[in-house]
């Protein structure tokens, strides 16, 4: 166990750990179960801020896995905890009727299953494939999110249906008009949705995207010139164990199978004070909801990080991320359905960008100048969920700010589109044949903020004019605005909207620390510009499970274990009972202001697809700031060395200003 | 004149060609003009376009020198139209009560006089400024905007005054109570604005930004390591003349006193086929409104590119710019006030960027992935507005978007603040004794629309939700939403607003051209999510001169010369009369839909300022995209290499992979 002694209370567990984890809830609960999750069960907040402010002197917080296995699935779920220094199951329940997330084996176990259904078969021939072409059958299993019909009770995923003609085409192009609900429990097909009018198979030619169909094309171009980006003197950031130091940052880079990565414990040092920013930052939920009426479509709304798992689908970074230069990377750990351990290497990649400038200042009396180069370190994971791709980008400035940026890329989510048949506005065909319904992706960024210290408040801010109106005498020009805030003083008042026009912001801030110049509160401005409206109705199926995008902000007071806005377990929720943020807030009457607080951000954007999207898609980013406000005395980087630096004394003597 | 058969007809006017256009207005009109503008007229569209069309064949539009000079500033503009290659003046006109953009030299001959003026001398001693102190006394002078006390017939800045204790020191952290008026004409100070509460320099430690503020702060940090960025091959584009060439873009480079970079004749080679995109890109006009009631300081609301001129303020760059690696420059020649000639160095960078991830997918089920990364290409300036730096981006992708991006750096303007004075929400005091009044930064981006052909039709485009309720027969799940799509049929129509909530767009279509796919009229969609509202008010000086900012856009027919929205005389106008886009638009009865039109755009920050912007302010960024949506046939950089790219067949053929 001596290992296990020098782990950081919220390091992933090791492969080790799991394996302990596993042989305990084996031992105990027999050699049948299924796990869905061997995880860490992060340290209360109480005992880890104990600890970090005295790592030396404090007893380090327990490692525990938090496991949830699942007996004939559909039936029963077993969950629990497992204390991993005393070897012990500390806590263990058999819950019935909810469905834990969908592992990597269980989808991938669909397709095999799918392909031989005999009804399946049928489907395949009446629209025109026949048996023997069975093997260019392919489905996307994905989460059937909730189906009226079945309930909670039986352990599904609905398999959307494709065709490819050969194995290197994109399947997206020919998308079946069924849909096949598999039975995670049985390892069955035991529904088949078709639609009241046939869509046939329409064999349109192929539109690929991998080498030979671009070298049919005309090829590859060749004027594109490398450009090289290298540090020869190394990188600017140290990692001990997972611990990252850049500059005048520092935070612990945590992985869990479901919202990948985690930042703890975020601090910037200050002119020699640590002062603590963030005490977690991570993606905790998105939703994707599709706007076409038509059935069985309303199902496709996953909550990927939720239902999949962020974690469990990421990439292998190694052959291909958004890093070029020094890299350094971060493996992860994951239990896998049969009790054994896999290790996804590279997961998470880090390194250091130029980023043009910093600050730049020319007086135009003598073109004395200062002119500082700017750089922001990156930490990014990659996941590929069924057709698309997510790029989660967690960006540092030297300057204090974050930018939590995702990048949408991969392949649109398709239908198949009947000859002369229109889309009515709910979809685009991207392709003859190829319909590419209208989506929103909704991701929510969960906020546990420690601005110099837990105690925290929110406030909107709006950019209004003056009352006053012009020719008054208070605002006699009627140039006078200013910035009307807020203060969010109960869950309730905290579920507030997003006002483009108004430019509004969140400040989320310290009220008992006041800036010594400006008076204000020191504190970190949420600035975000891409807040989309949920889109599906007040009463919908959507709306109902995904609470947490009713609303651009939502705040609660910490709580343990209160991570996941939609839920902890996800998967065919109906959203007729609270959970998740809707249970924590309940009557939304609790108390917020200088509080222990997490804010709840809701961002995204909405996604009309364009035959540009086909087959492959672009890179499309949605980013938002977290920025200090009257935090710091004033500019905090006035320590980065210049690039050019030319002051008026030093031009008005020139010899020292040859020297620089 | 040989060289001159040479110049792309959108070329600036050479360095021989100012001099001939000034020969000829001097020989007209004596010695004794000031000249402000000496710049190329742009040729008629309708020539340009029909040489664009027949390089060889076409007669080449003549070279035309846009000239306005002023005699006795304030008095009596001249303006006219010189034919270089005739060497005549084709016409001119005697104008007066209009005031022409200040120049450079203009600016720079304030300072020593309102330092030498006795009452400004006896200002500074009522706020504790000795006579012997007198040279440690600077001023921004500033364009006047409109006073109507003054009106428009006496040329006027005022000038904006600051205390420097040491020449290295940062002066804006010393502002003075007062304000001083210098006229133009007389070159002597007409008036002071004083206060009626006086406010006394305060004397409070410096805090400075050139090297030795920093080192006795303790000096530079020394973690940085190099990043290192070279293009060892070269660069991927080509510069023939100032037409530049990069992957399938084409346009060319043009620069101008006012707007700076101005690009013309956008193309995109579509597999083949050229296709038009913009006949002209421009920022063509800004504000910067600033929030504080009290007088004078309503009179704050530069319009940067009408009032002072983008190009004349521009940056050599060669000291600093965004650039890292592989470099291109183009110079920009003006003339100056006493005619003759001046050239900036390095006015305009060009370079190509490492952009991270073009497109990404990897199939869950063999791991089989494609992976490529993308470039964009840079054209850049950065111009400084007295205390700002405005860094005007024009960014390409490779798949036909644009970015237009600003970047805003420099120092704050600042007023002073009494000892315990409050600012009263107007502002912020980012440091002891400095008020750093609230403000909007508003660009106006003019857009000549040529997508596929100049008749262009511009529609909005919201995101919303179907109308039928939850539970109906065409909305059963209440997931139903769309992009409702508006055609903005005249100019009255086409005055829209920012929806923040509907994720609105702007679509400018060909509606003559439908995508063989998607039936949509070919397009490209304006994508701009930072729209603040103007804050002043409705009938406010602001409001009245700056009406191009009323409206998130405005759309006009293409006329020759309506290319500046706040009219092409800014300085000093009252705003009462139509000039510039409300003279344009009148009644709004014109029809726009399916025309040869231009699209203003204003889009922007609202800036509160904090302490963390003092002494000089880390970049805030501000952009927007053009996207090519139902434009090309599909995904149009299929055509890039990969940086990893693994099909199934190949990964089913190991033997054949590893040849890879």
């Amino acid at each position: 166990m001596a290992s296990i002694q020098h782990h950081h209370p919220l390091d992933p567990l090791s492969s080790s750990e799991i394996q302990t984890a596993i042989s305990l809830v084996r031992e105990a609960h027999g050699g049948g179960v299924q796990f869905h999750t061997v995880t860490l069960q992060e340290p209360r907040k109480a005992d880890m801020v104990r600890w970090l402010a005295r790592r030396d002197a404090e007893t380090r917080p327990a490692r525990v896995a938090d496991v949830v296995v699942v007996v004939a699935p559909g039936a029963k779920v077993g969950e629990g905890l497992v204390n991993l220094a005393e070897l012990q199951i500390t806590r263990w329940a058999w819950l019935e009727g909810i469905q834990p997330i969908i592992t990597v084996e269980e989808l991938q176990a669909v397709e095999h299953v799918v392909r031989t259904d005999s009804r399946v078969v049928e489907q395949c021939q009446m629209i025109g494939i026949g048996r023997e072409e069975m093997h260019k059958v392919f489905c996307d299993p994905w989460t059937i999110g909730y189906d009226a019909r079945f309930g909670s009770k039986v352990r599904l995923q609905q398999a959307l249906m494709y065709f490819r003609p050969n194995l290197d085409d994109c399947q997206y192009q020919y998308p079946l008009d069924f849909c096949s609900l598999y039975d995670a429990g049985k390892r069955q097909v035991i529904h088949i949705d078709v639609p009241e009018t046939r869509r046939p198979l329409r064999r349109t030619p192929a539109i690929g995207y991998h080498p030979a169909a671009v070298e049919a094309q005309g090829g590859y171009r060749k004027d594109l010139k490398p450009i090289e980006i290298s540090q020869p003197e190394g990188v600017s950031f140290r990692l001990d164990g997972r611990e990252l130091t850049w500059l005048n940052w520092n935070f612990h880079i945590g992985f869990n199978y479901r919202e990948g990565i985690v930042l703890n414990n975020l601090t910037y040092n200050d002119k020699g004070t640590v002062r603590p920013l963030f005490y977690r930052l991570s993606m905790a939920e998105m939703v994707v909801p599709y706007g076409e009426p038509e059935h069985p479509h309303q199902r496709k709304h996953a909550f990927d990080l939720g239902e999949y798992g962020a974690g469990y689908m990421t990439n292998n970074l190694k052959l291909g991320c958004d890093c070029k230069g020094s890299i350094r990377y971060l493996d992860a750990v994951f239990s896998t359905s049969d009790g054994s351990v896999k290790r996804i290497e590279n997961a998470v990649c880090i390194h250091e960008e130029d980023d043009g400038l910093l600050f730049k200042h020319t007086d135009f009396r003598d073109d004395s100048a200062t002119v500082t180069r700017a750089r922001r370190l990156v930490v990014q994971q990659i996941f590929t969920a069924a057709n698309y791709e997510y790029v989660f980008q967690w960006i540092f400035y030297q300057d204090g700010t974050i930018k939590p940026e995702v990048k949408l890329t991969g392949i649109l989510n398709t239908c198949s589109l009947g000859e002369g048949e229109d889309t009515k506005g709910w979809g685009t065909e991207v392709y003859p044949g190829v319909n590419a319904h209208n989506h929103q992706h909704l991701f929510c960024l969960r906020i546990d903020a420690n601005i110099d210290g837990p105690q925290n408040t929110v406030f909107t801010v709006d950019a209004v004019a003056a009352d006053a109106p012009v020719n008054s005498a208070t605002n006699p020009y009627g140039n006078a605005f200013y910035a009307r805030t807020t203060k969010l003083e109960t869950t309730a008042q905290a579920m507030t909207d997003y006002h483009g026009e108004s430019t509004r912001t969140w400040d989320i801030c310290n009220t008992a620390r006041l800036h010594p110049y400006s008076k204000r509160p020191v504190g970190y401005k949420l600035i975000s510009r891409h807040v989309p409206s949920l889109l599906p109705k007040p009463g919908s199926l959507v709306w109902k499970r995904a609470a947490f995008a009713r609303h651009a902000v939502h705040v609660t007071r910490y709580r343990d274990d209160q991570l996941w806005p939609a839920g902890r377990h996800v998967p065919q929720t109906s959203g007729d009972t609270p959970i998740g943020l809707t249970e924590w807030i309940g009557d939304g009457s609790e108390p917020i202001d200088d509080e222990d607080i997490v804010v709840w951000h809701t961002f995204g954007l909405n996604h009309f697809p364009a035959p540009e999207d086909f087959p492959i898609m672009p890179v499309e980013s949605v980013s938002l700031l977290l920025r200090p406000r009257h935090f710091f005395a004033s500019n905090p980087v006035l320590d980065c060395p210049p690039c050019h630096s030319l002051s008026p004394t030093q031009l008005s003597r020139p010899s020292l200003a040859e020297e620089d």
